[in-house]
């Protein structure tokens, strides 16, 4: 979304972006760089013992990981402002693949561009969406724009 | 505060958690596991064109350091719901040292335990509110209380 | 064993901790960040030749996520001493999972606070003691002990 | 030291292996896989209330990294049985470089090869013992040997 | 420069793509994933005692990074066929910020697409070529192409 | 092959070394490193569409590791140069095991020791040539050689 400028994105715009398999690997790293080493995640016995009947990835791993599915060129992004209703819909379980579908909801003038509301939907293989958030970014304008 | 059950917490409780330190190492090894690899974190000298004039730790990395430093014992959360009015307040620098202060805003009764919500505030080692946000964790009973 | 102070410790205490999973991942980060790719860890040809059939884990590894699953709270451990008779008692295949018990054996005074011997047994899913060792920390006494 | 089969080895055999610069990333990355995320090596804040006044290294990391600096060719060891009188000298600080010193101790036959003792030393940069630890490794006979 | 399919690419474009940091933490992650610990990257004291002067990063590393920045989507790359000409001209210190400059030299029609060659220098923040390679790919037809 | 000094190499020298096999692990790894996050290597759903059926390893992984397994001691190394001809000839999958082999093709005299261009064969499991490539690299003279 982010290899365009403010100007250039339009309320409604809506794309989805490549995928990525979450690997055991991605959650013990996750786990590793955070510190939550929770047994939900961590520990294939405890796991056991919950309704997931097995490890699950991290709800912060999956919302970050569709982040940085989302292409992002120098000069578009200023700022990652916050997020709202962000909610952890089912299980990411390890092997599931996920990809983000993002759209653009509203947009708000705040120079040197503006800040963009879209809607974030993060979802796997089977269609299912996992986590879905809205997200407010500061975004700049194009040098185009900015010239005008 | 997971290492506490649905029923040892009341609203009001506020307790303040250990820091951690968020390092060079955090910001690549974050990167790498959720392929954002944005300039502003990664590329020291696109940084020093921004507003920041220095490379930053992503937002949801300090979000999720801040997760990792909760005590989360076994049998306390089924599950992490959801987050509302995440707000990104202030840079996180390399070097930077992070700890989350958390307060129970409110408890539903939800079998078997309830859907807690919390205030998070991540701060950095000079008092400042770095990240906070609005965070929902369904927690479990204690064994008595389910005994009871 | 380390959310409590010198003074909070007795000979006998006894306790058994969370558990870990030691995935592949674990094993191949322990071998990126010691150096040690030794083939019975990293090489499953390899490995299929020895009298363990597969690659196993460091056991170096899993003693050291046997002390990462140990409660540590800030002002309890002064310093890790040292250790007596490790032993690596049984091989740790990739997806077993661990957990660590431990108890008190003796507390020697030592300002401010004192030395606390410990034996630690690390257990797999099947019950079986697959490290064991005597450990010696140099633990802190609490404020309400300093002050009085 | 394990480019060497057992009968290779003789008591009194010394030698000094490559060193290793123990940087924040080996903490932070060994922190990750173990989980042992203790203030004392991840918290700068709390660090320079100890009497360390800065962030070290994990002993059992020193330890490991020891390990992985020793040359280990397939076919040599067969199993790592043991540690005896694991010392942790001294502190290592970010940045120090350690190498280790290995001496033959003893050796003691065990089909197919035989149980060798060594003392080993973990030097930094100044010259300091920072670990110290006797090992027992079971180490296989050369094929020359075998077939004699 | 794979954000085009084969028939979009022409002889002579030539693009320059986002920059990276190499940073300690790249150098000691990337030893750690293939195993090369080699003291010219890893041990500050060894590495005084060379022209170098200090630790530089692998040659590979740098390589490998230009490839990462370089865009990347499905569909574009069938195969990475191989590398003519690969030099490593300057050192690459920690903290040096790459970005890679590639030019289209020659295309080969090869179905469904062909093999383009490219021209692929990597160069630091003070415009000095650290590599240079010349590069083999195939690469898949555009949608319509294939209609055609 | 660099546990030798250029005095030590000898044309027509070959030498096989030791295995590797290549995870999941290593490769979300790798793309963590470098941010290659390609889906070819990470997204399982992507990779069943293209004809390699399933999630292969980077080439520049494979090259890499193949140059992590060859032994390197201080002194012998002065610089790696470049390489011609690099083929990535094979897919590599995930938990294949990988060796290289390596040919002295040619010695060529440069104070203080000499360039010594090699052959490298990284084969697989099943005996097959994953990735060729010749390499030079610049190898110090013995301390006997200099001193003579």
């Amino acid at each position: 979304m982010f290899d365009r400028y403010y100007d250039e994105l339009a309320v409604g715009d809506k794309r989805s972006f490549s995928g990525l398999t979450i690997t055991e690997t991605h959650v013990v790293n996750f786990a590793g760089v955070t510190g939550d080493h929770f047994g939900l995640h961590m520990d294939a016995e405890y796991a056991k013992t919950t309704p997931f009947r097995q490890r699950i990835a991290h709800g912060l791993l999956v919302l970050s990981c569709g982040a940085g599915l989302i292409p992002l060129l120098p000069g578009r992004v200023i700022a990652f402002l916050g997020m709202e209703e962000v909610k952890f819909l089912a299980p990411c379980f390890f092997g599931d693949t996920i990809h983000p579908v993002m759209e653009v909801l509203a947009k708000k003038d705040k120079a040197p561009g503006g800040v963009v509301t879209l809607k974030e939907d993060i979802l796997n293989q089977r269609g299912e969406t996992v986590v879905s958030a809205r997200i407010n970014i500061w975004v700049g304008s194009s040098p185009s724009a900015r010239a005008a």
